[in-house]
């Protein structure tokens, strides 16, 4: 059960787009936050997301869990704390947190997604070149 | 542990801004789907969620689990199952499923989703109009 | 200048998700109602978008304008008036209303997207079926 | 007619969540990124837009014009440069650009919003502090 090290931190705004009724992000907003800090660790580690699906690569979504602890508002300076925890031979699997910037760090959300590697439309082995990452990490 | 044996089914069509550049629905899409099979549950259960907050009601997601089973396309015609499945004195939970329309229901995904309820900004014991609902159906 | 005479309607109701800090519709939201009115238009005159993707073809929104008259809130009633105001021999012009469905219309927006269309890659003439159901209904 | 000289640019990348089935992003995504760049403008020239809805203001959009000129995909390094480009007693116009990082900026569209001053609930004169900054830097 490999499991890199590596804790990659992507700032971002709440954007007025993302508010709702409430007066605080909607829950929904939160996916692609996960997906953004997903993305950035990948990046983070030599990996362009964007690479692996020119070489008919696909990590979609099967699995997705959030617990949301506060609520944050409109403009709120906030993190993504993205880590890969586990990585089968054809799935992998991130752990989230959403924390405040500042000052301390303050957890809005943690949440996990797990992902199956689809090649060309076929459930596939997790890239070598991912897999790499990950066991240097470990 | 009440838990409502009313099932509300709402149909939808998969809207072209839903879809990702993998060429399906997106995963955060499902999100506001479940809300609105939510919505709607409330509705046939004859509530509107709007009259909940008008008495200062909210009930916010403090959890939230999807399940993606098989992939939704643009214009899709689908289904979300909503049921209340178990209702505590300060939280309820509903469950979900998204199913194909047409012409026999497949599973498209399931998910969960855990409320609190809030009234003026503090916990408070679900409404008497919704624990009427559930203890009646139960 | 060939112009439709067919005026589709589209019902639907606004979701918490796509509320605001404000407490209403987020402007964003609108321009997937626009989309959702422009595609049961194409429906109700005998054509799946879908049909036309599986051609080739594809109608990108090359300019939008949306006029916001009135706020639309959370789980109001509304509906997507949709017409085709224009077809040129490689563009199509949509022009739209946003108004309550209940008991008397009242425009909330008006809007006009300019779609150009392009097939597998490339500018290309308005398809055939098209133009067909614009002449037959001018 | 009161024109700001400043032009603030702010960098982003392309989200997963808002590409489209065309493999580009959904025309509707730019909306955001607009808004995104309106309020960045806002806090470059000194103004959170936070602190106007604290003293009651908001600046709802009641038109907005887009130009889609060449798409953005996936994981694209984009600028949304804004400009306030005319302010009247009671409403503001902002013009943007969304062009590419790197190297050479490239334009992918252009568009227009102008907004209503409302100050609790009642159309009201710009606020005195965003005036003050239109015309220091006109």
């Amino acid at each position: 059960m490999p499991r890199s090290t590596i804790v990659h931190e992507t700032p971002f705004r709440v954007r007025y787009a993302e508010t709702d009724a409430m007066g605080v992000a909607h829950h929904s907003a939160y996916v692609p936050w996960l997906e953004m800090g997903r993305v950035e660790w990948l990046r983070a580690a030599g990996l362009a997301y964007r690479d692996l699906e020119t070489e008919g690569y696909d990590l979609p979504v099967v699995e997705l869990r959030v617990r949301y602890v506060a609520p944050a508002r409109f403009d709120d300076a906030l993190v993504v704390r993205a880590a890969l925890e586990d990585m089968r031979s054809r799935s992998v699997r991130f752990v989230y947190e959403i924390v405040t910037a500042e000052p301390r760090p303050r957890q809005l959300a943690n949440a996990m997604t797990r992902h199956l590697c689809i090649r060309n439309g076929a459930v596939s082995r997790i890239p070598e070149v991912l897999r790499a990452i990950v066991e240097r990490s470990a």
